[in-house]
C-alpha cells in the first residue's frame, strides 16, 4: 500500500492508525473524522497521520480506504465518494455484521469499484481514539468476506494488509460470518444488555440496592453491556434474522434449564454444567482468552 | 475466637484458612476435609492449620465452625456433629443461597446450637485449595443472615470475625438475600451456562468451528460457565423459586428486545443500550469491578 485513508477515528480506527504507522505499512496515512470532539482528542494525543478536512482529498490520494465508522454511516459516505474514487483504490471496513452492509455496497457503490469487507475480532467496551492501541489486532482473527464479485488480486492485497497488521486471516462468505457471530458475539452482547436491564427493573420494583452486590456475576455482564450503543444498534438491526434465531435457541435452552431446576433433575443439570465447563478450556487453549482465574483482575 | 474449624478446604475454605492464619485471628485452626486428593494438595502447599482426621476432635475443640462444603453436604454433617457440639460453639457457613439451608438447619440441628449463616461475595471459576488466596475476602461484601432465632451476642461475634477477615459486613434476612442474589449472581451464572450450551448446540448443528471466534463476547461468559458444577447445582436447586422468577423477567425482556430489533425500533433500543451502560459506571464507582477496559486482560 502507498497511502491509506481511515474514515472514522474512534477506538478501532485509531488503533489501525497507530498500528499502520508503527509497522510502516503506508507511505501516508490520512484520517477523516467528522466529530470535532474526536479531532481535538487526536491532536492532543499527537496521533500519527494527517487529518484531512476534505473527504475528497483523502479519497483521491489513497490506495486503500478503511471505513471505521458505525455501519449506519456507510450509505451516506458511499454516495459522497462514488464519483471521486478510482477503480484502482480498494475499500474495506471493519463492521461486525456483513450481509446487510454487502447489500448497501452492492446497491449504492459504483460498479467497478472493489469493496472487500473485513471484520477484525477486536475491540472493547470503551470508545474513542484515546483508548486505541497499536497492538489491538495483534494475533486476533480478521475475517475477510469473499463473494462472487471478489477479485482475487484485491483479496490478496487485503489479506496481506491484515497480516502485516498482525492479524490471523480467515476468508468466508457473509452468510457464514453472520451466522457464526450471531452466536459468539451478537447474542452475548444482547444477553448482557438484557441481564443488566432485568437487574435494573428488579431494583426498581423491589426498591433494593442490588447493583452494589454485583461482584457475584453481574459485573462481568455489565462490561459488555457498556459497549457503544450506536455500533451495537447497527449490528442488532443488520443481523436481526440470525440474532432472532439465536434468541429462540437460547430461550429454548433456558426454559429447559428452568424445568430441570424446578424438577431437581440432578443428572441433566450436572451433565450441562460439566459440558459447558469444557468450553472454557477450549477457549483458553485456542488463545481466545487469558488463562488466569477471574480474567486476572484481582 | 480461640479455635476455628474449617470444614471443607477448597477454594474458599483454603482462602479463609490462609486469611485467619495471616491475620492471627485464631489460636488454633483445624481443617476437616474428606477428599484425599485435596488433603494431599493442602500438605504439598504447606498451608497453615492442623488437618484433623476426626471430625469429632475438630468440633469439640473449636469455638467457631465454618462450613465451606457444598450446601448439599450440610444435612449429613449436621447429623454427625449434633451430639458433639456445645452450645457455646458458633457455626456459620459460606453458602450462596440461604432459605433452603436455613430450613435444613432448623430441622436437623439440635436446638440450642447457634448457626448464623454468612455469604461472602467472593470466589472465582476455579476450584481447589491451590487457588485460594489470603486476600480473597478483603474489601468484599459479606452478607450475614439474621432471623428470629439469632442471638445478638453471637451475631456480634460473627460480624467481628468477618470484619477481622477484611470484609464489609451487611446483615439481612434470608428472603431478601435470596432475592438479591437470584438476580446479581444466580441468574448471570445460569445464563452463562445456557449461552455456552447454545453455542455448543449451534456448533454441532451447523458443523462450524465457532468457539475459536469467541473473543467477540462469548469468552466472557465461558469464564462463569466454568464454575464448580456441584456448588452451582446446589444453588440452582436451593433458590429455584426466586431464580424461576428471575428467568421469567429476563425472558420477558429478551422477547421485547427481539421485537424491537425486528421492528427496528431505534428509540427503544438506544434508550435501553444507554441505560444499561450507566450500570457499568455505577459498578466501578461502587468498587465492584476494576475500571480498566476489558478487565485489564490484554
Amino acid at each position: 500500500m502507498k497511502n491509506i485513508l481511515i474514515i472514522g477515528c474512534g477506538l478501532l480506527g485509531s488503533s489501525l492508525l497507530r498500528s499502520i504507522s508503527k509497522k510502516r505499512i503506508a507511505k501516508k496515512i490520512f484520517v477523516y473524522e467528522k466529530s470535532k470532539y474526536n479531532i481535538a482528542k487526536i491532536k492532543k494525543l499527537k496521533l500519527p497521520g494527517t487529518i484531512v478536512k476534505s473527504l475528497k482529498y483523502g479519497v483521491v490520494n489513497s490506495d486503500l480506504i478503511i471505513f471505521c465508522t458505525p455501519m449506519s454511516e456507510y450509505k451516506k459516505l458511499i454516495l459522497k465518494i462514488n464519483n471521486l474514487i478510482s477503480s484502482k483504490t480498494l475499500i474495506t471496513d471493519i463492521g461486525s455484521s456483513k450481509i446487510e452492509t454487502s447489500k448497501i455496497i452492492d446497491k449504492f457503490l459504483n460498479k467497478g469499484i472493489q469493496w472487500i469487507q473485513s471484520h477484525p475480532i477486536a475491540g472493547s467496551e470503551v470508545s474513542g481514539p484515546e483508548h486505541g492501541k497499536d497492538n489491538m489486532f495483534e494475533d486476533k482473527w480478521c475475517i475477510i468476506i469473499k463473494n462472487k464479485n471478489t477479485v482475487n488480486h484485491n483479496l490478496n492485497r487485503l489479506i496481506k494488509f491484515w497480516k502485516k497488521i498482525g492479524s490471523k486471516v480467515v476468508v468466508m462468505p457473509a452468510e457464514k460470518h453472520d451466522k457464526i457471530f450471531s452466536i459468539t458475539s451478537h447474542l452475548p452482547h444482547l444477553i448482557a444488555y438484557n441481564l443488566v436491564k432485568s437487574a435494573q427493573d428488579f431494583e426498581k420494583k423491589e426498591s433494593y440496592e442490588l447493583i452494589k452486590y454485583s461482584a457475584g456475576g453481574l459485573r462481568d455482564f455489565s462490561r459488555i453491556a457498556a459497549s457503544n450503543e450506536i455500533m451495537w444498534r447497527d449490528i442488532f438491526f443488520n443481523n436481526k434474522k440470525n440474532i432472532s434465531k439465536a434468541i429462540d435457541l437460547f430461550i429454548k435452552n433456558l426454559n429447559q434449564f428452568k424445568k430441570d431446576i424446578i424438577s431437581k433433575n440432578n443428572k441433566s443439570i450436572l451433565k450441562k454444567l460439566i459440558q459447558t465447563k469444557k468450553v472454557r478450556s477450549r477457549i483458553i487453549k485456542l488463545k481466545q482468552d487469558i488463562d488466569k482465574p477471574d480474567f486476572g483482575r484481582n
